[in-house]
């Protein structure tokens, strides 16, 4: 194995105007409390009896897995939201599966959205549902903003 | 060193309809039985040495390195390929490359196209060829499909 | 922890003709001294005491955690730029944080923005700019061209 595989994991989600669209991405993960580690975007499993934890502060600078959805937007007034979901197995040997969705709407929409896609996942792996959980947050854009949502991934303390 | 340096590498690929263009990627990932993986994405080098082995199953919900090429579209009717190619060099001490394409069009032309751009890449690196390798699918969309070809890397088992 | 947090970090930069955009990618790693690396792209933190080296070379096919901007056209005579900036914090218990910017235009229009980029990401947490450091790189597109810069994390040698 080249990585050790994550044990626990715990959702978050952020938003924030900024100078630029990179400085409002970065004031959306400060937001969720994950803006000093190094995110590293992949796609997006909850390994089987990985434990769902609290949102908590990881080491500063660490390299950390994350599936998220995140929108940037420059129109003033604008309704902008992102959402993460993850569907768990009834058979709790197999893993559960993350969605991510991002869109101009609001919150709600979005979150529903993001929950029957995880859903229809799990059903694609021919497997039952056992629970969904999800995480959403929207933001009305002033002159650059953006809405981000994660699973972040990470090892037993 | 931060990561483990990869030691064997295959070649996958799927293709896919879904709910959605996420879901469709993630039934691609499916049918390319690493769909229960946690894909980081990575540029595209194999490592000397690296052993080439048969596709096989990976631990749920481990990390994953891989290059890959992915396309989805939502236009009923429409062709689209993704492949994956890899140029070793002749001399063994070094790496050899992955060049990774996606497009409307039919799996010969995309795989025709991405070995090329592996072969011109140890060109470029003033290399000689010993041999290209790859792989690549055709998907003719339905409603919403994907297709995908990788190459992942992994440690010895 | 699933990764080990790195500890040191360089700046390196290039540019290169290509085949294809792809192509022209892989040029610019090659002359930025990091094209047979498995980069993994992630965002942007300097952790606390990470070293700073002068660019170095790193083991053919290793996975190496990197932040950085790139941009590819194929407009003949255009001139494209990318940069990259980092700014520490006066209190060195604190991450510095990194920013990446690229744009048609002239490398020191497009390392002065990400220089003020790197400058408000320490100000929106509330810290002090110490130092900022940057790297910017010019091509001008002959027929598909790429502009690449990045920090590079590593760990002790």
């Amino acid at each position: 194995m080249i990585f050790k595989t994550p044990t626990t994991h715990f959702f978050t989600c952020g938003s924030s105007e900024g100078l630029t669209q990179l400085n409002s991405f970065d004031g959306a993960l400060l937001d969720a409390k994950i803006g000093n580690t190094n995110l590293v975007k992949m796609s997006s499993i909850v390994p089987p009896k990985c434990k769902l934890l609290e949102p908590h502060d990881l080491p500063q600078g660490s390299l950390v897995p994350v599936a998220y959805a995140a929108i940037t937007t420059d129109m003033p007034g604008e309704v902008i939201s992102a959402g993460v979901a993850a569907a768990y197995p009834t058979d709790e040997t197999q893993a559960g599966l993350i969605m991510e969705y991002s869109s101009r709407g609001h919150k709600e929409d979005i979150e529903a959205i993001v929950r029957r896609m995880a859903e229809e996942g799990i059903r694609m792996r021919g497997l039952e549902v056992k629970e969904i959980r999800s995480i959403a947050v929207q933001h009305r854009v002033e002159k650059i903003g953006t809405a981000f949502a994660a699973v972040v991934l990470w090892d037993e303390e």
